[in-house]
């Protein structure tokens, strides 16, 4: 017989400086999923993934996959009923999401609405919002149309928000409009609100038909009280995985109100979150299945024995064999590999011979331009620094870490050029000012990459993205050397001699061999991911000085 | 009319590299409980957390809350069929695991597992995990006794892993045993693997009759065809959420294995998620309710929108006024104020006139004591550096971030002390002797600390974190000066002379008028956590010095 112990580390004290947190209770009235795409599973998948508590009011079992619903088994009404009797009780309840609804439900929902204003029941009438679910995402019809009249007779009026999509604004309002852009989407919004009684109305734009480039997707939230609107705009993903957006779009917008957001901000976090989960997507159904597939709830999440197994704070580590680091393979160092590598050569090409570059190195820019690019640069490098003790922390050695901190050093000395730069030439001065620079959308998207990277990606991850700003910078003075324009005192001229200058190389050449180093002994399996990486931000570093480029005061 | 337009960052790249990844599918076939605190919902939550993708077949609705079963709704069998045909055909499924079940389910279940078996479906039969549901945390019958013959009969014998409790082991098997120590346990594991034919038993310890003082809780792993043991041990928490305990530890089991861990790991990292969930605890009860609450599911997941509320590569940001500082109240400097509060004064005592830095002092102390000590303290700075950069990272200043970092090269100064010490007095020498320094219990409690405060807490709570190590060595070196014995050349006095220095004095001054920057600057709400994380980094500091006073070969 053979015996192991292991330890558990339970109770973590900095965790339980959080005990016994009140969290924010979402109940959900809807129907179930089987294959926990939509319905109550997306709901309380969602809840939980914003960190709330959620409990649940079954109104029927739907028999379903992402191809087709099979069959409905309606739960009873006194069921119905008691369910949120005792849940209404016994627990606290901050928001009320309602998805798929029977007559039964509807008619049990304004019960307890009632037993709220008449104080029956004690505690405050928790929100209420209404996704009203009559057509879903593949066309299907979940809910009979009589239940519309007897939702807008029973219970829209207490809502406090509403999210129908197109085709559901058209039933609620009992006819179809010619939707040609936002005013007309406006009036919508507003007709619906006034049918409804409902102040709120958030309309989906999924299904917009009057956008033929569907670059765009567009959701409004009318404010009735205010008379304001809310315009969201995003970039229209093409994509399969769309089962169960609409559920998740409402759940998570019920999570935000619950944690005390404003209703503008809790539809903003909303929205950004079912956009992810809808192009991240994943891949869950069988091979027979060529339908809409779920999106991916679970994106944000980290995998909790993952991170155990990598912390010496768990024991779960001492279980573990080393990984053995498999060599890198390729012939030539891993910079050259990358650099040359399908995917990344055309983004690294326009990257290095920048027309930007070019206009600096011959004097000719446009000042402004170059203003601007040195404030977009000065703020980027911040989040550059910030970056590098990211990384410094998840490096391998202690002398790994101080390497990505004494870059930290050198980033400070670049900052310091450009502060010079722009007071000497731009008269512009003052720790405010700086502070005060507000990034531009090239700008907001690279820093958006590097957030991401240093939150999910490991250490050769995060010194990969790190590395193409480096390594671009000296390559492409490399490259426009022949038109440099040496006109002392210029701060073109200086510019250009700051990333020439030996100082700048030997940074470089350390670069370089960093790089090689991660190179070779990553995983082969891991190599695809690095070079997407380098794709990535030789193309943002492009956009970086396309933005520059085209700026337009 | 007012209208604002908002930009939403959707399809963010880096995320998009696991664009469509295949996510480990766990279903769970159980009755739902209403209030969400066991069953399907538990699961849900539980295989959510885990970043699994989770899919349903509801044997039955319970209403009920925390307080009581109030009613049970049985799914039809011909609904639970059908949901496990047209889920187990559309649906990729990597592990099933069981909760409470019916006749009609258990029948069911094993028509699909003959499917497998006999090549109908095509895929690979999935993992089976079995919680046979018989008697709930609060001792209620959930399952009539009926069906656990049928249970044995029909689907154990398929089951990679059952998880019984102790009440039913004793149920499986037909009799009680009387269980003295762990021996019993292992008798009991293999009586259940006979009797239900199935080689993989979790005798879960949470009902543990035998361990009268209650301090310790164990689960005991038998892995049958291996005769082999796993004894998780851990520390007993006096709880009353503890609703839903059993389902989740199924389905977190159940994700792991469906991520691909081994079973040994698999219930490691279940155990520590359920002990973290009982022990964290939430509030999601009405005032009524005086009985078990549930667990924290969600302990570990950070709020989506608090994230992208707070950094600037969101649009949200745009929307949010600027947090106006309130001042911290306290007459005297923060410093001060913590270590004279009621909740840290005596851990700070203790801590700054600990015994073991009194015979250092003397230079009595045993110097096997001290070379343990100065390892443990080596391994230690390597933490406490990296935890630096990550207050680095999150720092809001360029000056802040500097500031982290040149603490940094001081840690290192301070290693090499500690190396030279090491080498000098006790002939250890080598990179891979240091690499190699195994972390005691302490050190691991410390460690794990500092990871899960630079992984959720905010700046000031990390640099709060970081205080008392700095502080502590400089105050307790001048509460033990008279002590001193002044011997040129021991590293006992060339140990205290370090921390008496007037350069360590003036990093204990920098660190004090940070630490004075950030209470002056904290929200009165947030100084209660900040002196919680005081006082209980003080005590860690104690229970590190304890351990070397007490450290024995």
């Amino acid at each position: 017989m053979d015996q192991t112990s292991l330890y558990i580390n339970t109770a973590p004290p900095y965790l339980k400086l959080n005990q016994n947190e009140s969290l924010p209770v979402v109940m959900t009235i809807a129907g179930s999923d089987s294959s926990g795409g939509a319905g109550v599973e997306a709901d309380i998948k969602t809840i939980t993934s914003h960190k709330c508590y959620a409990m649940t009011c079954i109104t029927a079992l739907t028999i379903q996959t992402p191809t087709s619903v099979y069959g409905i088994q309606v739960t009873p009404k006194h069921v119905v009923s008691k369910i949120l009797d005792v849940n209404l009780r016994d627990m606290r309840c901050n928001v009320i999401k309602t998805g798929m609804l029977t007559t039964d439900a509807i008619e049990a929902i304004e019960t307890k609405l009632k037993e709220y204003d008449n104080g029956d029941i004690k505690s405050s009438r928790p929100i209420l919002v209404i996704d009203p679910v009559m057509v879903a995402t593949s066309g299907s019809f979940l809910a009979s149309g009589d239940l519309k009249d007897l939702l807008i007779e029973k219970i829209t009026p207490w809502a406090d928000l509403l999210t129908p999509n197109i085709p559901e604004c058209f039933k609620l309002i009992d006819r179809e409009m010619d939707l040609k852009n936002t005013q007309d989407i406006f009036k919508l919004a507003k007709e619906v609100s006034i049918v409804t009684n409902c102040s709120n109305i958030l309309v989906k734009g999924g299904h917009l038909p009057w956008n033929e480039e569907k670059k765009h997707i567009i959701d409004i939230l009318y404010i009735g009280k205010e008379n304001k609107f809310i315009v969201y705009e995003g970039h229209y993903t093409e994509t399969k995985n769309t089962h169960g957006t609409g559920c998740t779009l409402a759940s998570s917008i019920a999570s935000n109100l619950a944690l005390g957001y404003s209703l503008t901000h809790a539809v903003y976090g909303a929205i950004e979150y079912v956009q992810n989960a809808v192009s991240i997507g994943c891949y869950v159904t069988s091979e027979i299945v060529k339908e809409n597939g779920p999106i991916n709830h679970v994106y944000a999440i980290e995998v909790p024995l993952e991170k155990m197994m990598k912390d010496e704070c768990f024991s779960a580590q001492e279980l573990i064999p080393k990984p053995t680091s498999s060599t890198f393979s390729a012939s030539e160092d891993f910079f050259t590999y990358l650099i040359n590598h399908p995917k990344v050569k055309p983004h690294w090409e326009s990257y290095i011979n920048h027309d930007f570059v070019k206009q600096i190195a011959q004097g000719t820019v446009d000042s402004k331009k170059f203003k601007f690019f040195l404030e977009q640069d000065y703020s980027y490098l911040v989040d550059y620094a910030r970056i590098h003790c990211i990384a410094g922390s998840k490096a391998p050695t202690l002398e790994d870490i101080e390497k990505a901190l004494s870059i930290v050093g050198s980033v400070k000395q670049e900052m310091e050029n450009h502060e010079k730069k722009l007071k000497e030439a731009f008269g512009v001065t003052g720790e405010k000012y700086l502070e005060g620079i507000k990034k531009g959308p090239a700008l907001k998207a690279y820093s958006r990459y590097f957030y991401d990277v240093s939150k999910r990606g490991s250490w050769e991850e995060l010194v990969t993205s790190l590395n193409p700003c480096l390594m671009g910078y000296g390559y492409a003075l490399i490259q426009q050397e022949k038109y440099i324009v040496k006109n002392e005192g210029s701060i073109y001229y200086d510019w250009c001699q700051t990333y020439s200058s030996k100082w700048y190389r030997e940074h470089v050449e350390e670069g370089r061999s960093l790089l090689n180093k991660i190179g070779s002994k990553c995983p082969p399996s891991d190599i695809d991911k690095l070079v997407n990486i380098y794709a990535d931000v030789c193309e943002l570093e492009t956009k970086f000085w396309d933005a520059a480029l085209n700026y337009e005061e």
